[in-house]
């Protein structure tokens, strides 16, 4: 943290060796303006955003942006700024000072300032803003002769004090139950004097409190409040920068997986008022429900308020329609600048603003974070609205958004029964039942343990972040729909109920109340972020609406979410190259897949199929087969299951690729592991529970995912290949020769090949057995043999494994284990730590490692396709459902992803995505 | 088995499709020679080397060579002949009949025929041999008057059914104890006539042998013996074609990494008889001793025998001095040969030859196989007397055989106390001890579980390779130098005591009896292949005379042995380009690499350090350490330890590079396994066994290979590097400044990386210390900072490692690991099943993978200079001992390879050899 340092720096910045040429580090905005929206990389949303407003002619306040580089810089130049800086400032100020016909530390006339932080991607809560920058025990003086409202000018210094003391002099609650010791001043003293409300203390009641914030000040750090202007906000400067890698920020960055190295601005801007009693407010609004997307004017504000105090959900703020009543004229031109927003963004906007003795400034504009939903919506209303092309509107959802719409509602049956205890803000739709938890320290804690769990709080801060991400639903009791619980819950998806006034929440006893009910912690709760309604105790789920469709149980016409889903999707395969299968096991999970678009089966893993009622005791006999005898002989009595198994999936994929993957794990994964179970199998099977325990143990891997699995069971024991072949083969004969005769197309995978003798090797059986069951059944059918490329390896000689495979699917998970030499199951001991370290950026496990992983995918499939022309290409790891690893995919020109069901339709998305940006 | 196609190709070999030019598939020899020693691929070594020999004017009976391309035709096209074949034989016959001025299958005048196998590598033992061919019913009638000694004609004839029966018609002796079924006859016979010796039949005895011999054909197979001279000749190509694929064959060709694809050739040749009565005999010399080397020359004889006789050691030759008694023409006239023989081939040679009717022929000639003593002395000498050039001499050497020099003797104490049973041939140099074994079987069973045997049999057959490669050690009764024990333990390196005469053993009473001396299977006994002693009892091992030099405790001038080797080593040194390093954890090993060559220290492991006396302790509190001030102030304790670790290797190394590893294993490796030592260790330690337990618990992985280790327990335990950083260079300053300061330079080595960014947060720390250390110590002193490169992420992304790592070390056993999704612990349940099926001919823990890991290592090499000019790169894993392995570090550019102590030798020769064939 700069604090150390800023006595020193005084009136200039630290600086080093310039760098070679003159850069341009400050862009002002105002009459005159530098930038624009498209600068934004180096301006930063906020800073690009107000140069562009400025330029479309909206009323900003003048001031002036420091760049990103800055920020570069910053941190490459051990905290320190470049030469030219402080000069450059003074001229951007003499500017504003200029225009505004005040001077930035005048006593009499004084000019003051915001300093907000502002990144290339909107943080929000992350980083921290001062207001009324400027403001010393002098011009306080001269500001109140000006306005003529000493109450105003001490208010504002006070407000001052206390930002400039927490945030860049780091005076604040030590722990998350301390009060802020500003706000302890305060309440104190409106105690002492049997005050109610903040604005109801006097210009002297102020003047004390400035003098106990400076004392509190002292006391807390050892340094007195900076009482040079210059000092303040080179002060304030540092700060930003030096947030820019707190541990929020880190937190918030980790989660969106924004680089450290984008930096972040600096934006300068003369300060406008909105407490300047009962003409002046402050709002933020959006230009449509950010929640679920409705064309409607959303929004709210304060009367005689400064900005921080509708964000902070210490006074409930008022909905924008109310304005309407209260500011007539300030309303009107707002409805027209939320017009002018959206046609000039082609978005919808999320804006601050301030009505300063009736004059209406704009603070900031960005694109409103949106729920998953409230992203589909307006995409497509802005399409029907002619606003923005359906190219534009693909590119405007983000592809997981489109899951949002599949996740479970709460069953009808069980809303039925439950008890409703408050109604909120509908602030992250959805439906989620959970412990309670009062604090974020307690909700991570029980996350990691698989509790699910709802996170209680009056109202939501950024040191909550991580508590939110580990919990299943957020609610609050305060706060309005641009609080921080709501802005959080919709960027992260969460479901979140906001503002439930009834809730009465008591952090001490650790319990909530609503009318006579009482929840402790621990106790269920339920919450319906679509309608703001909180339960008490569990509530059952239901399918979504869409799925409701999917499988006829209500009509397309009932259900607006399931139209705006049909819409997209129809968009994305419009556009899309990438095909998309999906990941299956059972004829049902093939039957919903195929609803949700999938065009064939990617991976079906036959394995699951061996758990079943007897199976699994056949499959057990196999293992403890002495001899290929024994084990033929309980082969034999698996191939009708294994048969059954496949019939049942080529009839419901009518003539869709069916990928199917020959036994894959080790063989002790299907013996009990407990003395217990393996004495009644010794019983069932009539084996002594030594001769199991003994093969248990010769089975026993040190690194079984290294170990004796894949193709090399199929090398070992070529009668396991036999018979699976068989009954793939059978099954394709009966479902094509049936009555009602249905085209297969079944594509055979080999496991965990490394060398390209294994799949000849395997190859030779399944063509064998393929000829065999032509003949016995008299029928023909095609079919494919490929392989899974899951170790570095077989990608490394794919060349030569193409000359036998006619596929390749790429088995991520394994690749990625293999590659990275990291277990994923054992991985979670230093995974956490390696984020928040910054050597990884994103989990690579649930997103592609491009570098590493993705070389040797790119490699293999040119190698691939060079050795055989118009090889099938796939993948089937579970990146196969991840948007930015489907993008890579379709980058690399892989023919098809698979996925899991509920995430085909994430793909197709991702996939039209990929397709345009290419 | 060509068995079965046998009876119809007839007189005429199966056909297929001809390829499209004429190709040439028969090579004649004789009067016209074709071939030539440099045509060795296409020819095989027998062929090429006949065609030589007629080339320089050796007596050679004419014959011709069908080459291995029609080996390859054979098995590409189902074991059928290219179209031309059959009538090219047929001009070769009579090429052969012309010179011979006989005819093939003429019953007047018949022209016999040998048909041998001839690989491109010799492969004794393994392919067969069929001799007398062209003889049936007609033609034996006329070779009987034609030599006008029907005897001889109808013991050719026998002999020939014998072999036939044998080795085409499948008909032999159907388990190891069953008798020949030929042999069985004929001892039945004997035992009705009281006849004691072979020789002793009778033409009339002969003729009902042969009778009896067709009925067992007839009888076995239901199959005639053919009477059709050509349908005999294409049998016995089928024959020699098939055996390229038997049992056997595969066996050796694993064991000596020979390419199925080769094939082999086959040799026609007219027969000379060397059981044409007492001016008649056949034998087998080398021209120097194969088992030491000596220049001496050496072989053996019988009189009156055909040549399987000698190596089949039913009947013990004789030395070949004594046939200077008893031919001396013949005798005077080898000597010759042998002269011209290493004078033209510039090797020593292993021949056979025969003596028919006082008439030398000269029948194969080959390299001979030797002991990697003789190889050495061999070379050594050859230099000597200007033979070859010293270049020529060092690729002579399988580098691995330096090694041979190096392996234990036997303890001169404990030979003193042993009792000698038996003095035998010393047929393979070195000593061993072990559990008699009888049978092969026995042999690899026992050898599974880990216990040492020594194979002690009358005499081995090929049957027994497997076992004799199972055993420590190999003891025959019966068979002199040139027998198959004597061949393939030459071969192998296996210790081995020929024809131990005094020694009777009993298959059935499974023991063997030496004089009143009685031991049975599973005892101890123990042979010195070196002197040809066989003891009683276990025998105490003592080092080899080059460690006895090396170590001062004996003088060179005293050890012919470390002559040899120093010479062998000067030369190496003199023309390798690869440095050569060694893996080494303590001081005492250290100094023995350093004796033995080693150019540095690649890789010491610090773990190894931890789990000495107190060590183990520190660091298990270490690991139960609750917070970083307990761990601390366990590392704190481990810090003089290392640092005194670090003293003494630095003191020993003086001033070569010492690679030191970070810790490397995952934690759970230090701690107790067994609940009764945890809960010792909870009272020493003063923890309660649970906390132990549920450490253990918490640090145990699915799979350890890919968890919490390497560089991975550096980043979350940062004290760690720190302490360890700390040792290293408080003991670098200490060496450096200590009153006979010695140079040091350390190179620390961060394992397991995968990601340049753990590299740059481990190498920050190592810096800093280093820093910190030079401070307070006042001293300077150079180390660098480098990876292991050992997951193939790493690989993969060498050139942004490269940025910050200052040297890689390919840490190959572990990248072999995931490269191949393969671990090593484990693989044995399918590696060996793997190299039977040809999937892998090599193990890929052994020697490198070229293909993927090779692949890798390559590309990170060049990727990794592009980075950094000048980066050092060298290898520490197992492969850094193999030479396959060294010659393909070397070709790829690498700088070192590491290797343990015993191997730097191997490495030093095998880096030499590469740079000769670069």
């Amino acid at each position: 943290m700069p604090t150390e340092t800023k006595r020193k720096v005084a009136t200039k910045p630290k600086t080093a060796a310039s760098p070679k040429k003159k850069v341009k580090y400050i862009y002002d905005f105002g009459k005159k303006t530098d930038g624009k929206a498209a600068l934004r990389n180096l301006l930063g949303g906020k800073g690009a955003n107000l140069a562009e407003m400025a330029c479309i002619g909206l009323p900003v306040p003048p001031g002036f942006t420091i760049t990103t580089e800055v920020c570069t810089y910053f941190y490459d130049n051990k905290k320190s700024y470049p030469n030219s800086l402080a000069s450059d400032t003074e001229k951007s100020v003499a500017r504003v000072e200029k225009q505004m016909g005040k001077k930035f530390g005048d006593p009499n006339n004084p000019l003051l300032f915001s300093v907000r932080s502002g990144a290339r991607e909107s943080m929000p809560g992350m980083m921290d803003t001062i207001l009324n920058l400027g403001l010393n025990d002098k011009t306080v003086v001269g500001l109140a002769k000006l306005t003529g409202n000493p109450r105003f000018a001490y208010d504002c210094y006070r407000r001052f004090i206390q930002m400039y003391g927490d945030v860049v002099m780091g005076v604040h609650s030590r722990n998350e139950n301390e009060r802020d010791p500003f706000e302890n001043i305060i309440e104190k003293l409106k105690g002492r004097k049997s005050i109610e409300h903040d604005f109801d203390l006097s210009a002297d009641d102020l003047i004390e409190l400035i003098k106990s914030f400076q004392q509190l000040i002292k006391k807390r750090t050892e340094k007195k409040f900076p009482q040079d202007v210059y000092a303040q906000l080179w002060g304030a400067v540092g700060a930003v920068f030096g947030s820019w890698r707190n541990d929020r920020a880190m937190v918030y960055r980790q989660k969106y997986n924004i680089p450290v190295e984008w930096g972040t601005a600096v934006n300068v801007q003369s300060m406008v008022f909105g407490n300047m009693g009962k003409t002046s407010s402050t709002g933020v609004a959006f230009t449509r429900d950010p929640a679920n997307g409705e064309k409607i004017f959303y929004g709210e504000y304060l009367i005689n308020a400064q900005g921080e105090d509708v964000v902070a959900g210490i006074r409930t703020p008022k909905p924008i329609v109310q304005l309407k009543k209260e500011m007539p004229k300030a309303y009107a031109e707002l409805e027209k600048v939320r017009k002018t927003l959206e046609k000039h963004f082609k978005d919808m906007q999320d804006f601050e603003f301030t009505v300063e003795e009736g004059k209406l400034y704009m603070l900031q504009t960005r694109n409103g974070k949106r729920t998953g939903l409230a992203a589909v919506r307006i995409a497509v209303e802005m399409v029907r609205e002619r606003l923005i092309k359906i190219t534009t509107a693909i590119n405007k959802i983000p592809a997981d958004s489109i899951s949002s719409l599949l996740v479970p509602v709460f069953d009808i049956q069980s809303r039925k029964k439950a008890m409703l205890m408050a109604t909120g803000l509908p602030a992250g739709p959805g439906a989620a039942s959970g412990r309670i938890v009062f604090t974020a320290g307690v909700a991570e804690e029980l996350e990691r343990q698989g509790v699910k769990v709802i996170l209680c709080r009056v109202e939501t801060t950024p040191e909550d972040l991580r508590g939110m991400i580990a919990s299943e639903g957020i609610l609050t009791s305060r706060g309005g729909v641009s609080s921080h619980a709501a802005l959080v819950a919709r960027q992260m998806g969460k479901v979140c109920v906001c503002g439930a006034h009834e809730i009465v929440i008591d952090y001490e006893k650790r319990m909530l109340k609503a009318g006579g009910n009482v929840l402790r912690e621990g106790d269920a709760i339920s919450i319906d972020g679509t309608t703001g309604e909180v339960f008490s105790g569990h509530l059952d789920t239901a399918p979504s609406e869409v799925n409701q469709v999917l499988a006829g149980n209500l009509k397309p016409r009932n259900s607006y979410t399931y139209q705006l889903f049909a819409k997209v999707m129809a968009w994305a395969d419009k556009y899309r190259q990438l095909k998309v299968r999906t990941n299956a096991d059972t004829p049902a999970q093939a039957k919903m897949a195929v609803a949700l678009g999938a065009q064939g089966i990617g991976l079906c893993r036959t394995e699951h199929m061996f758990f079943e009622g007897e199976r699994i005791t056949f499959m057990r006999k196999m293992i403890l087969a002495s001899n290929k005898i024994e084990r033929r002989a309980a082969l034999k009595k698996l191939l009708p299951f294994q048969r059954k198994d496949f019939i049942g999936l080529f009839k419901v994929m009518e003539g869709r690729p069916v990928t199917i993957r020959l036994l894959d794990p080790p063989l002790h994964e299907f013996l009990p592991m407990e003395a217990a179970s393996r004495n009644a199998l010794g019983k069932e099977l009539n084996v002594s529970p030594k001769v199991i325990a003994d093969r248990v143990k010769s089975l026993h891997e040190q690194n079984p995912m290294l170990g004796h699995r894949g193709c090399r069971l199929g090398v070992s024991y070529p009668e396991i290949t036999e018979m699976q072949a068989r009954a793939i083969f059978e099954a394709a004969a009966q479902v094509v020769k049936s009555k009602k005769p249905v085209p297969v197309a079944p594509e055979i995978m080999v496991p965990l090949i490394g060398y390209a003798r294994e799949l000849k090797n395997q190859v030779a059986i399944i063509h064998r057995i393929a000829k065999e069951v032509m003949k016995q059944k008299k029928v023909k059918f095609h079919y494919l043999v490929g392989t899974m490329i899951e170790i570095p390896r077989a990608a490394l000689m794919a060349h030569e494994i193409a000359e036998t495979a006619e596929f390749f699917s790429y088995g991520t998970n394994d690749l990625t284990q293999t590659t990275l030499g990291m277990s994923r199951d054992d991985s979670g001991s230093f995974l956490p730590e390696y984020k928040d370290l910054e050597i990884i950026s994103q989990n690579p496990f649930a997103t592609i490692d491009q570098d590493g992983v993705g070389q040797l995918v790119e490699t293999a499939s040119v190698n691939g396709r060079k050795a055989r022309k118009g090889i099938k290409l796939g993948i089937c790891g579970e990146h196969g459902g991840d948007p930015d690893s489907v993008k890579f995919f379709h980058t690399i020109g892989l023919d098809y992803v698979s996925c899991s069901p509920p995430r085909v339709p994430v793909a197709r998305l991702a996939a039209a995505q990929a397709k345009l940006n290419d």
